[in-house]
């Protein structure tokens, strides 16, 4: 069954083109077959029939279709899409080929298709951009907008103060139902283009409450703003940090919320397909920090990733030369038993895969807040268990292995290394992020090149260590 | 600035204990003095009070008290929220928790607390209980809800028609904004709590386009919805997976979306706030899953979260060991050489880390479906140059310092074997993802241990090899 079975009689979309098996996976958007059809039609310069199939694309679908396009492609297939350009595709582009598609716009050309966004689109957009870039765009923007626009980009990176779109509606507390009603189909000039919550503000322009529309929908004429208003709101200051607004929505469910100013004015409402966009985002992030890849695309260049990927490997260099550093003070040992030499990775390795699984649990439990002050005594106690646990489970399996392979004597070293580095392992795999953030640092950065050393160094020595104290 | 001060005359909410330093970083919800105020007051046994301060608490905050507050108080706390105790909190709580506060109720005061749920959050709650809970809670519910619930039980676990929500407003097309408005005000018995699109429908209540309510509020009562609908909507079949659900908000930035049966009637309706939830969800599982841990919470006990992280060890305890095999291949070669014993983890500590840079880039485009067949052979050729530009650098790097250390054979050949690690760890790390990938294999899950397995073994066989070729 196609989502689009019940269009009426418009063109087919590109997905009807995909294979059976393609539409079990996915039932909308572009996909791979879609795109060579793109790549055809350009080859064959039928510029009229790559408009006409891309035409009805939703702009996320366009965004997806520039994307996945091979590089050789992407520069026709923009040059065909640039009259009538909908903006709304920059908005939904991977960041790093916007500023490769902005680049093929004349700043006239593109300040049109711009001026066209609403204001949180358009202030996304335009921060990206280099310097400019930015001031030919905002030139060629209509005053209005133009001030809107820099006014958004006076607040913080990151902040609230960027995200908020700046066309609301905010009405009086002794409105009716009626009035408000006639004030909104009057066709009021400022109007978004979709909203989901009216804002109640007193005579200085402060939020006073919030009215979901369905509710409004639900009221007789007579009934007043006072009557329907949501007292039990939160307003987001200008100036919160968006992983903070994304906490909050998604703490309370919103779908909407006002911003106001630091005199706690209403300037702004942030609505929920930011949040989910920042979600994905921060989730990202975590993700991309835990993998030792900072900020990430595939879009990038190879020069860039392998540079924006040396930081981390380089640091991972200093820890590996760390454990070198350890294994030489035992060289005299090794010599004699070279079994040692053989066994060793198994204890590091171990110990830091313990550690991780600690240290992800703590790093997210952190980033949802589940874990805090009251219950880290806690948390941290139940890691060392575990740590323990698993290390003498793990012990008496490879103690057993060892011993059969290398002799009883190594089998037990080996067990007692184990034990030791997988509870340091479940100790720092929890301490070192609580640490990191206690200290204001992101621990999804930071505390795997910490614990890796930390277990390393520890699995190293504990088990040449021992050997050296009992096997000689 | 607090978010409350707008509230009016209202009892001022817990967060307004905090201190100042606090209040920059968290400006909702409870905080860890807030939790310990409330086990004070538990402690002194005034029952009453903890009643009064957590009366005024969203139902996320009571779920957020719940989990913060330390094992012992929690039965306590319970007992005293259950007077009319709200269910939502259910919903908000974390699963491994909810158990534990559900058997605190009896069946009938918990049926009477989910009777009062929208459909959605009730399945929610129900699907995870055993199947005696279950029936009691069912039997318990009034006919209708019942049914309801029931329905969407039928659907498998984690598909649309699990999450859909069942009441909805649906309308024909020739109905006018006024008869529409007229509808809703009559107070109609099946409206949901909050709703952001009409759904128009056919005769055979198929959907043929969707209403944002914002357009109705501003259109004059005379238009009729076919001038309204939006026609280029998506319908969600019930059987779709959740996670593809969440891909089509987060692609069209939907608020809500129609569900629709087998036969494409509409039978319910998902909204944004339910898709938040799975993009978190579905970020955390990706997450926990590359740190190498199951299905993980900081609520579970000891022994089950040591016995959900022993599967993971047990495979990366059978990597490392392939890893000391391929050492015992050169013990002979480490006796007489053992400067590679201290080096050997350098090699395959930098393969493993490199190559897990390549493997989260490449899962998570996996995931965010930016990496399909249309450009995978771009992205594996960026790859392997990126590993190969970083094996050289680090090679001559390590090299120098190796050769410094232990003279230039053994520089010449770790710089070689480095080499060869980091261009396989690049080529390993994005090709098996998009291998497991193609195989329907979730490559988040088993991506890890497959390339660790590469790594070590490549790693410690390409620079053990090489020194016993070329330094004995």
């Amino acid at each position: 069954m196609s989502l689009h079975d019940q269009d009426g009689g418009e063109p087919r979309p590109p997905h009807q083109l995909r294979t059976e098996e393609d539409e079990e996976e996915r039932a909308y958007g572009v996909d791979p077959d879609f795109v060579d059809s793109v790549v055809d039609l350009l080859d064959a310069n039928r510029v009229g029939e790559v408009r006409a199939v891309t035409d009805d694309l939703h702009a996320a679908d366009v965004a997806d279709l520039i994307e996945q396009i091979d590089p050789d492609h992407r520069e026709a297939l923009v040059e065909v899409l640039k009259p009538g350009f909908d903006a709304e595709v920059l908005s939904y582009l991977n960041p790093d080929l916007r500023e490769e598609v902005v680049e093929a716009f004349e700043p006239k050309e593109l300040a049109a298709a711009v001026a066209e966004l609403e204001t949180d689109d358009a202030v996304d957009l335009i921060q990206d951009l280099d310097e400019e870039q930015q001031r030919e765009i905002l030139e060629n923007l209509p005053p209005e907008t133009r001030a809107l626009v820099q006014e958004n980009l006076t607040y913080e990176e990151y902040t609230a103060g960027r995200l908020m779109q700046r066309d609301l509606v905010a009405v009086p507390q002794f409105w009716t139902v009626g009035r408000t009603i006639d004030y909104l189909r009057s066709g009021a000039e400022d109007l978004p283009e979709t909203f989901y919550d009216l804002f109640v503000v007193d005579p200085m322009h402060r939020v006073i409450g919030t009215v979901p529309l369905s509710r409004i929908l639900r009221a007789r004429r007579s009934v007043a703003m006072a009557e329907l208003q949501n007292d039990d709101f939160h307003t987001i200051p200008a100036t919160m940090d968006q992983e903070e607004v994304a906490n909050l929505f998604r703490q309370y469910a919103l779908v909407s919320a006002p911003v106001v100013d630091a005199g706690d004015r209403l300037i702004g409402v942030i609505t929920v397909d930011d949040v989910v966009h920042i979600i994905d985002e921060e989730a990202e992030d975590d993700f991309f920090k835990l993998g030792g890849v900072g900020d990430a695309s595939i879009y990038r260049t190879v020069i860039d990733t392998a540079r924006s990927r040396l930081k981390w490997l380089g640091l991972n260099l200093v820890t590996a030369f760390l454990a070198a550093g350890v294994i030489s003070l035992f060289s005299a040992t090794i010599e004699k038993v070279v079994a040692l030499a053989v066994l060793m990775p198994i204890v590091a390795s171990m110990g830091g895969n313990a550690g991780t699984q600690a240290l992800t649990v703590a790093v997210r439990a952190l980033a949802t807040r589940e874990l805090s002050s009251s219950n880290a005594p806690r948390v941290v106690g139940k890691e060392v268990l575990v740590g323990l646990f698993n290390g003498v489970v793990f012990a008496t399996l490879v103690g057993l292995i060892a011993g059969f392979w290398f002799g009883p004597a190594i089998g037990v070293v080996i067990a007692c290394a184990m034990t030791i580095n997988l509870f340091v392992a479940g100790l720092f795999g929890v301490m070192i992020p609580l640490a990191l953030d206690r200290f204001g640092v992101d621990p999804a950065v930071a505390s795997g090149v910490f614990l890796t050393t930390v277990t390393d160094v520890v699995g190293f020595f504990a088990f040449l260590g021992l050997a050296a104290a009992f096997l000689l």
